[in-house]
């Protein structure tokens, strides 16, 4: 078999940690298997070098700024191939150069486009364990980029799918999905599988194990994900396409408090407001989510939107700064709100699975903003100050409870 | 004019610094030259990533070494680069593989082979300073290495001989070249021009301003070095081919004490025996110096010679385990010592040099163990406590004081 195992940067942060990685990744290695590793930078390191750059300037050119993250993974791997070899197993470490890992240019937030194996393949054949950076790509231009959030994910998937692994396996600090985030539903229970728009669907809104873009990556190329805890040998959830077991009416529940409302009020009721509206957003690479449009005072529309609050101000320079020509009379910003969802493949052909999530919410008096939904998800915008007694409320209507 | 200027960690070893690199690059830019520049590793930082390798494993992989040990000027080069643009110059940083910097595979001690000019120049030609990682190279397997001690000092006079450069500047803690280490001499001189050749004693004997490699290569490609102050202004030593002032007698004083003397005595006097002795050592890539063969007892002989004090533990090892082939009586490791030397080339010309030197340290009651001499050069042996006061004594015998 040809593994690919992916560590986070708490599975690495230190000495222990790295030789705990090294011994689980050598079993697999004894059992026979072809092992590839991917790497992130170690525990805060990624966060201590940003700050680094922002110490230096304000704003640094973004072609640097990955030139010098970059080394953060490639201490880890090398690091980890000095523990391997002290343990007696051949371990090889290489860079995004070294693989030749193929980027889209976009500095920070660049896509892979194509891994040559050959190099790879070489070291495996030579009974090697491959330890590669994750995070990190080479642009047409030969200069380093980085994958954004989850981009070593990406970079896990990636390559499994380049390979043709048989398995990909995202070591976290988390057991595998949950019906919901265990931290905040106490009776949330382990998901066995889920199927890859689930998943999505549940990367999107928060749940944050893994990133949206390594899944929609291991759809594309069904790459079989195998979520695990990198401190124990529990069994995990596996990702992947159809799932086989009898499955409940929905997955999980999520809670995103991560957004923000933005009202636009006043705008002229007349063809193409809402997308000029939304067409200022996008030149600004803004995502806007879960929109609402209604009929406002004497012939006008207000349309409402959620955009991460991180895009917050940008959102509203760009809205301010194409007041005249959109012609709102009003700009509001709520912050204090959250975004809950329930996702879940069988709600397609389960009427009324949005119906008993509104009635759980009204039993629990919580109070519905707007409503969005999509063929296996349903998100409603509530105040946030009852989020986690929504979500659990949600949860036990569901029957998700252990 | 195509300018290259080498930084060291000192100079880069903080913000403040970094700034102060940049913006005296900046003045060359602006002065309408082609700039590039060449960086170490922050302060220490070669040192603290050598620590976390020999945390991992007590001996770890050269190959993992050299993987791990070039983030370091990968970190300096990327954070330069923002600091020149924080200041409006565009500058790019550029590691080893977007340089193409071809080296041998020796890991932790590689010489640099070919380097490719073509990124460099397409970026000088965008009127951006190019800011290249020094100490690395990538191998023929397309892996990282490392060019040992003054490993970027040798990758700056490489980049301006690949580049045709018309000045190399080093800059370093000191004003420049003195007649001896001014730590030593209080009366020292700094010295205008100094040839290749006596650079390369002085280095080779300890004066450490500039690596032997740098200064060899600079040689062979006619590379024109100034040796200057990262702190001031000052002028700086030019190291070159003929050096044109009317010259002094010799240029400086240098003093040695890495050095242990090694004593194998007893040796069976026939052919091939100072061969064998020096073949063992060589086969360790044992660097010897200073050798003296003298007739021993009831027909046989002694060899008495140098070695860098870092290389004494293997070389009698290597010796004891030859012992029964070379056939000597004892072998005797003498630590304290210090090897003195004069250097000019103007001694070619003239005779007596030696003896003067050999007076002065009479006069000052210093005993002389061993002596050894070439072209531009005369060694002598003395015993470590009378180092600096020899120093002193042949540095003023020879008039080079202030």
């Amino acid at each position: 078999m040809l593994i690919v195992k992916k560590f986070g940067g708490t599975s690495v942060a230190d000495k222990e940690r790295i030789y705990n990685v090294a011994k689980r990744c050598i079993e697999d290695y004894y059992a026979g298997n072809d092992v590839v590793v991917v790497l992130s930078a170690m525990g805060k390191y990624t966060d201590e070098l940003l700050d680094m750059a922002h110490d230096i300037s304000e704003k640094p050119p973004k072609r640097e700024v990955d030139m010098l993250l970059t080394v953060g993974e490639q201490i880890s791997v090398s690091l980890m191939a000095m523990a391997m070899n002290e343990l007696r197993v051949p371990a090889v470490s290489l860079n995004a150069f070294q693989v030749s890992m193929h980027s889209t240019s976009d500095h920070g937030n660049a896509r892979l486009k194509r891994i040559d194996t050959e190099r790879i393949l070489r070291e495996l054949e030579n009974r090697k364990i491959v330890l590669v950076t994750g995070f990190q790509g080479v642009n047409k231009f030969d200069d380093y980029t980085t994958l954004g959030r989850g981009g070593s994910d990406t970079t896990a998937v990636a390559l499994a799918a380049a390979l043709h692994a048989d398995a990909c396996e995202i070591y976290t600090d988390v057991d595998g999905i949950y019906t919901a985030d265990p931290r905040l539903v106490p009776t949330a229970r382990k998901l066995k599988e889920i199927t890859y728009d689930e998943m999505l669907d549940l990367a999107t809104l928060g749940a944050g194990v893994l990133h949206n873009r390594s899944v929609e990556m291991a759809k594309k190329y069904s790459v079989p994900l195998v979520v695990r805890s990198s401190l124990n040998n529990n069994e995990g959830t596996v990702v992947k396409e159809e799932i086989s077991v009898e499955r409940m009416l929905i997955s999980g529940v999520a809670l995103d408090t991560d957004a923000v409302r933005i009202a636009v009020i006043g705008l002229k009721d007349v063809p193409g407001t809402a997308f000029k509206v939304f067409d200022v957003l996008a030149k600004k690479k803004i995502n806007v989510d879960v929109i609402l449009q209604s009929i406002g005072r004497s012939g006008t529309k207000d349309i409402s939107f959620t955009v991460h609050k991180n895009d917050l101000d940008e959102a509203v320079a760009a809205l301010e700064a194409a007041r005249a020509r959109l012609g709102f009379k009003e700009l509001h910003a709520v912050k204090s709100i959250a975004k809950l969802s329930i996702v879940g493949a069988g709600m397609m052909s389960n009427p009324g699975v949005a119906a008993k999530m509104f009635e759980s919410l009204y039993n629990a008096g919580v109070n519905i903003n707007m409503i969005s939904t999509s063929e296996i998800r349903v998100t409603v915008l509530i105040n946030e100050k009852d989020g986690i007694r929504a979500m659990n409320a949600v949860h036990d209507a569901f029957d998700l409870a252990d």
